[in-house]
């Protein structure tokens, strides 16, 4: 009912039918979200959730583990990649400490929501306890509850942390029946050779811990805190009605967690852009998506969905300002 | 020299190396067009240049030729999606009329650039005579000249015509030496029957005006008004060391004039969007060049290029804003 009346509001908008693409398919979509033909977007906001990560150890990373804490300072300072695109694009940042092995001082941008300093070591034990994983389940969703209160309806996801798409290879391969072969990636940056090793590395992991079926198991054994936090948000934000913006190759596996939970939460996700990250391009096409952008962005922290949140704000506007035919007296179609 | 120093300056920012992708391609891009490590995005402009073409007689558009006039009304009024867009991402936009079949009155988008109230039918003639092509090119040029002492230094090209696919795939076909089913598309939504009638026509018109090799009598006898002054504003444009945004098919036709007579112009033209016009891929592989967005536009009027601004502006905001290793006191790659 909604979306008939949605598509018919797109098509009477003075210009060919379906002639703007993908953001017809936005404005349908966050009308449908927000239940209205005149959605609004409110306080857009980008969380970025930090952590450590004990297979950092193993040398699966370009940079040292040290890198995640002086990031997460860098943003707290103003200085990363994420900063400049929110701030270009008037969205709001917060900084989620979920496990990072530093004690920070406070600061506006910043949420303690720290479970340890860093997982343990999955190439020998399973990254966190059961206890561990729910407390990011009650982390993810406070912070999600936290937003929506202030009025924010427009959540980004990002992360941070040195080793973490080792943590979404192995997460990747588990949930969804995938070789590693097709999910580990060069992360920042690895050369030939490091990648091979990280493959290896992954390869005794795999074999360390065998077969796991249980969804929470495989998330305990191989999740980040960063990565489990996301998860439970994106659960949270769609059981809050907020449009849900995924960013690259670890946010997206911290989807298909939620998505395993509840499948219905690919109705609010926006998947903002296709990642550098070898393992991206297979993992949407797994959930059956498809990428708002392709710009080679490997940066995480979020900037894909502070980058493409312009054209997803310009499909609301279109929904809600352009005139119709008939207001516009414009002649339609022969 | 200048680019070794972008190169580095993108290659010192807390991210890893080549991780920004295509926005790091882009602020080196500004910086080498404004010869500096610092370039500055002032007054971004799009110019809609709008004009009638004869060739609409023949049944070649899905909308009826008065949709150009009412068009270019729905545009001065604020209703057209050019102006949502650059509204919202905080654009100028110029409309001018090069050739529209209507007396407009006065605006305050409004530019006055008409060489008459439509070309002539090029199934039975040339579209344009010779001192009418000239008028064009001294138009082009005069309201870029009219830019720039405004403080203007990017501009996004634009148009509105209805037949004018026709027109752009006629002058991919002869500059390019290309076959006419690989340049001739639905344009504004034709149906497949009405694709192969428009195909049929122009096919009529390549036999009955023959081979053609110089380039300004390629344009004569098939540009619009718009198409003309378009290509000699992008060449003024570079010439005045701006950045221009090109949209999609039929800019991308005038861009390839314009590229015919100073090969150079490609330096300073961003190529904002893939159409979802048949032969724009096939255009922009010939010009060697691969479009920042793909979202199934085909719309026309600069909306291309007003979506994609805030893209290149962010790109331009990571090089002047985004801290390096050093200052931020991260450490660098093992």
């Amino acid at each position: 009912m909604i979306l008939d009346k949605l598509q018919e509001k797109v098509d009477l908008k003075t210009k060919p039918i379906g002639s703007l693409g993908y953001l017809e398919k936005l404005a349908i979509q966050i009308g449908l979200i927000q239940n209205t033909l005149t959605p609004k977007l409110q306080k857009p906001t980008i969380a970025v959730f930090a952590a450590d990560h004990g297979i950092a150890k193993e040398g699966v990373s370009a940079y040292p583990p040290e890198v995640t804490y002086q990031m997460v300072k860098n943003i707290l300072n103003g200085g990363a990649a994420i900063n400049v695109f929110c701030k270009q694009n008037n969205i709001d940042i917060v900084l989620v400490d979920a496990g990072v092995n530093f004690d920070f001082s406070d600061n506006n941008l910043f949420v303690n929501a720290k479970i340890a300093k860093g997982t343990d070591n999955f190439l020998y034990q399973k990254a966190m306890t059961k206890q561990q994983l729910e407390q990011c389940f009650y982390y993810g969703k406070k912070i999600i509850d936290q937003l929506f209160t202030s009025n924010c309806n427009v959540v980004g996801f990002g992360e941070l942390g040195i080793g973490n798409t080792s943590s979404a290879a192995m997460l990747m391969s588990y949930l969804c029946g995938l070789p590693l072969e097709d999910c580990v990636g060069k992360g920042t940056g690895l050369t030939d050779q490091h990648l091979q090793n990280k493959l290896n590395i992954l390869k005794q992991v795999k074999r360390f811990h065998g077969e796991i079926s249980d969804i929470k198991e495989v998330v305990m054994t191989f999740a980040g805190f960063e990565i489990a936090q996301i998860s439970a948000a994106i659960n949270q934000a769609y059981k809050r009605n907020m449009l849900i913006l995924i960013d690259g190759f670890t946010v997206t596996t911290a989807f298909l967690i939620a998505y395993k939970i509840n499948p219905n939460v690919i109705k609010n996700a926006i998947f903002c852009h296709l990642s550098g990250e070898k393992g991206h391009y297979k993992l949407l096409d797994y959930l059956g998506v498809e990428a708002l952008l392709n710009l080679g962005l490997r940066v995480g922290e979020g900037t894909g969905c502070a980058i493409a949140y312009p054209i997803i704000a310009n499909a609301v506007e279109f929904l809600n300002n352009m005139a119709s035919f008939e207001s516009a007296n414009v002649s339609n179609k022969l």
